[in-house]
C-alpha cells in the first residue's frame, strides 16, 4: 500500500486512521456481523449511529436545541433551490439578497431566480475575479429581504471570510461546504448553514444542513424530499437516508474531536496556510492572485512566473506523490487544498518541492 | 469476524466479495495511493469508476442506447416528485394512471398530486390489504395520460408482477427499486425505471434511473438537479455525485456479471424463493398472507399460526444468525428479504430453523 498527498478540491483527503477503521470495520461492524451498508436504518445499531453523528456535530460546533440539523441529498447544488423553496414563502413579493464570491455564489443565485424573480446581489467581486470577499460597507441589504446568502470558502478562487457579515434581523445563510469545521463558527449568527460533506466532513453523498427551526415549515404542500421541515420530523429518515457516508462522517467528528476540536482544526490550519502562503509570496517564481486579506486556508491558488512550466510542475509534483494540484480553469495554474484531513508534513512535502521546482528551473 | 444473514428489507445484504474488495482497496484503489472516497470525481480514476458502472448496466440489463442512465441522490421518494415534474409539461391539462400495489405506490400518488391535481388510480389492491398484483384487465387506463406508474415489486406486502403491464403508446414508469436485477426485464417496454440502489444494487445513497431519451427537457427552468436532461447532459456530474456509492454499485454489478448475468440472479431467486414459500405453504404452523400468484421472490411475508410466539421466533431466530426477519407493521409477522446477495444457505438455514422451532413449539 502507497498513500500519496492528495491537494484535492473535493472529494478530498480524509484522515488515515477513519479509513483504518472502515477498512476493519466492512465485513463485521463491531460484532454485529454485517457490514454498516448492509445495516437497516431503522435498526438499532444503525440509529445509534446517526444519533452519534449528530450528536458530534453539535457538540463541536456548538449547536442549539433551536436548530435542526439535518443529513440530506444532493449536495450544495440542491440546497441552492431548496433554500428559497423553504425560506420564501410568498414568491410574488419577497426578496432575497445575494453576495456574490465566486462560481458558487453565481451557481446559488441562478437557481434562486427560478424560484421567484426579485432575487437581488448584495455586492459582488467578479470585477476582479473574484479574487477578494467584499467588505460589509460595500453590502446593498435590503432589510426586508427573507435571507441573504453568503459562500463562506471560495474552493475556485481561493477566498474565504475572516468576518460575518451582519445582516440585521435578516437570516443569514452560508454554504459552507468548503470550510465548515474548519475554525469556530457562532452558529447562532446564522439562519441556516448548509456543506457537501466531501471537503472537510466526509465523502461525497450527505449534505448537512443546520437550519434554525423558526425557519422551517413556512410552506405547505412541497415535495416531501424538499421541505426541512418533514425532513426534521423525521430525523433525516423520511426515507433511507445515506447510510454509509453518515457513518463515515460519524468517524471523521470522532476524529476530529480526538484531536482537539475545531479550535485545534483551526489552529492547524492557520499553521498549514501560513507556512504555504509564505512560501508563495516569498519567491518571485510564484505568485497568488487573491488579495491577502480574503485568503483562504482551505484552497491555495497559484501560479508560476513562467506559466509555461506548469504541466512540468505538475507532472514533478505527482512524481513526488503530491496530486490533483491542477488549478481550476478560471483562475489557471495550481490549486492547493489544505483541509482539516491534509496533514501538515503534506504541506511540507509541497514547499519543499516547490522550492526543489524552483531550483531546477528557476 | 462472524458474519450473519442478514433478511433486511434495505440497506441489505451485499455479496461478500464486494465487501472484501471494498475492505481491501479502502486506503489505496488499485495503487493510486488514495481511497476511492478521496478521489476527485473528475479525476481520470473516478470516470472510469462511473463509466464502467454504468457500461456494466447498460450490459446486464439490455439497455438500449435510446436511453440515459443516471445516477442520483434523494432515493425513489425524489423520483416520486421527479417523475411528474420532468414528464408533465402542462400540469393543468394532463394526467397520469397510477398502479396502486402497496405503501409505495401510495407515497408516489400522493407526491404527484403535489404536482398536478389530475393523478388518477389506474387499479388499486387496497380492498385486500395489497395481497395482490392487479390483473392487466382490471385497470382503466386513461390513453390520453401522460404515464402509467407502477411499483413492480412490493417490500412491505411481499407482492412482485410477474407480467409487464400493457399500456399501448402511454409511457410505463416503474419504481423497481426492490427487484432489478433480480431477473430479466425488457427495458424497451417502459418509457422509465428507477431504483434506489439499497436492495439489489448496492449501499444506499445512490438513485438509478433509466430514462427514454425522449421523455426528457420537456420543462425549462427546473430545478438543475431535479432536471433528468441536465442531469443526462452531464453525465450525472452536475455537481459532486455520490462517489463512493457508485463505486460499490459498480463492484455489485461486476459481481453480478461474474456469476453469470441477470438470468443466473433469476435462476438462483426462483430456486430460494420455491423453497421458501413450500415451507411456509407445507406447514400449517406458518402462513403466507399473498395470492400465490402474485407472490415476490425477493420479500416473503409470514405469519405464525400462533402469533404470541412471533417475539419468541424473532428471538430464537436472531440467536441463530438468521437477523432482521421481523415484518412492518402494515403486515405483522415475519419478512425474509432473499435479494440477489442472500445466498441459498441463507434460506436454507431459515427453512431449518423454522422446521426446529415449530417442532419446539408445535
Amino acid at each position: 500500500m502507497r498513500r500519496v498527498y492528495n491537494f484535492s478540491a473535493g472529494p478530498a483527503v480524509l484522515p488515515v486512521p477513519v479509513l483504518e477503521r472502515a477498512r476493519d470495520e466492512m465485513l463485521d461492524y463491531r460484532g454485529c456481523g454485517m457490514s454498516v451498508m448492509e445495516m437497516s436504518h431503522r435498526s438499532k445499531d444503525y440509529m445509534a449511529i446517526i444519533a452519534n453523528a449528530e450528536a458530534l456535530l453539535r457538540e463541536l460546533m456548538g449547536i442549539g436545541e433551536d436548530y435542526a440539523v439535518l443529513f440530506l441529498q444532493g449536495g450544495a447544488t440542491l440546497q441552492f433551490s431548496m433554500i428559497p423553496m423553504n425560506l420564501i414563502h410568498d414568491p410574488a413579493t419577497q426578496t432575497a439578497d445575494y453576495i456574490m464570491t465566486g462560481s458558487w455564489s453565481e451557481k446559488a443565485y441562478a437557481e434562486a431566480k427560478k424560484i421567484f424573480a426579485d432575487v437581488r446581489q448584495a455586492a459582488s467581486s467578479k470585477g476582479v475575479n473574484y479574487s477578494r470577499i467584499p467588505r460589509q460597507e460595500e453590502l446593498t441589504l435590503n432589510p426586508g429581504a427573507a435571507y441573504v446568502h453568503m459562500t463562506s470558502n471560495n474552493t475556485i478562487f481561493g477566498t474565504e471570510y475572516h468576518h460575518v457579515p451582519e445582516t440585521g434581523a435578516v437570516p443569514l445563510v452560508a454554504d459552507a461546504s468548503s470550510n465548515i469545521l474548519s475554525r469556530p463558527v457562532d452558529v447562532s449568527r446564522f439562519g441556516l448553514i448548509y456543506a457537501g460533506a466531501q471537503k472537510n466532513l466526509g465523502p461525497s453523498g450527505v449534505t448537512v444542513v443546520i437550519v434554525r427551526k423558526d425557519l422551517m415549515g413556512r410552506n405547505a404542500n412541497m415535495p416531501v424530499m424538499l421541505d426541512y421541515q418533514a425532513q426534521a420530523k423525521e430525523g433525516s429518515m423520511l426515507n433511507t437516508p445515506p447510510t454509509y457516508a453518515i457513518y463515515i462522517l460519524g468517524l471523521v467528528l470522532e476524529w476530529v474531536k480526538e484531536q482537539g476540536g475545531v479550535a485545534e482544526m483551526e489552529r492547524r490550519n492557520i499553521v498549514k496556510a501560513d507556512k504555504l502562503y509564505a512560501a508563495i509570496d516569498g519567491s518571485p517564481f510564484y505568485a497568488c492572485p487573491t488579495e491577502p486579506a480574503s485568503r483562504s486556508r482551505m484552497n491555495v491558488p497559484f501560479t508560476l512566473a513562467r506559466p509555461e512550466l506548469t504541466d512540468a510542475f505538475l507532472a514533478g509534483a505527482k512524481a513526488a506523490g503530491l496530486v490533483t494540484l491542477k488549478g481550476h480553469r478560471s483562475v489557471g495554474g495550481m490549486r492547493a487544498s489544505i483541509y482539516n484531513a491534509m496533514p501538515e508534513a503534506g504541506v511540507d512535502a509541497l514547499i519543499a518541492f516547490m522550492r526543489e521546482f524552483e531550483r531546477s528551473n528557476g
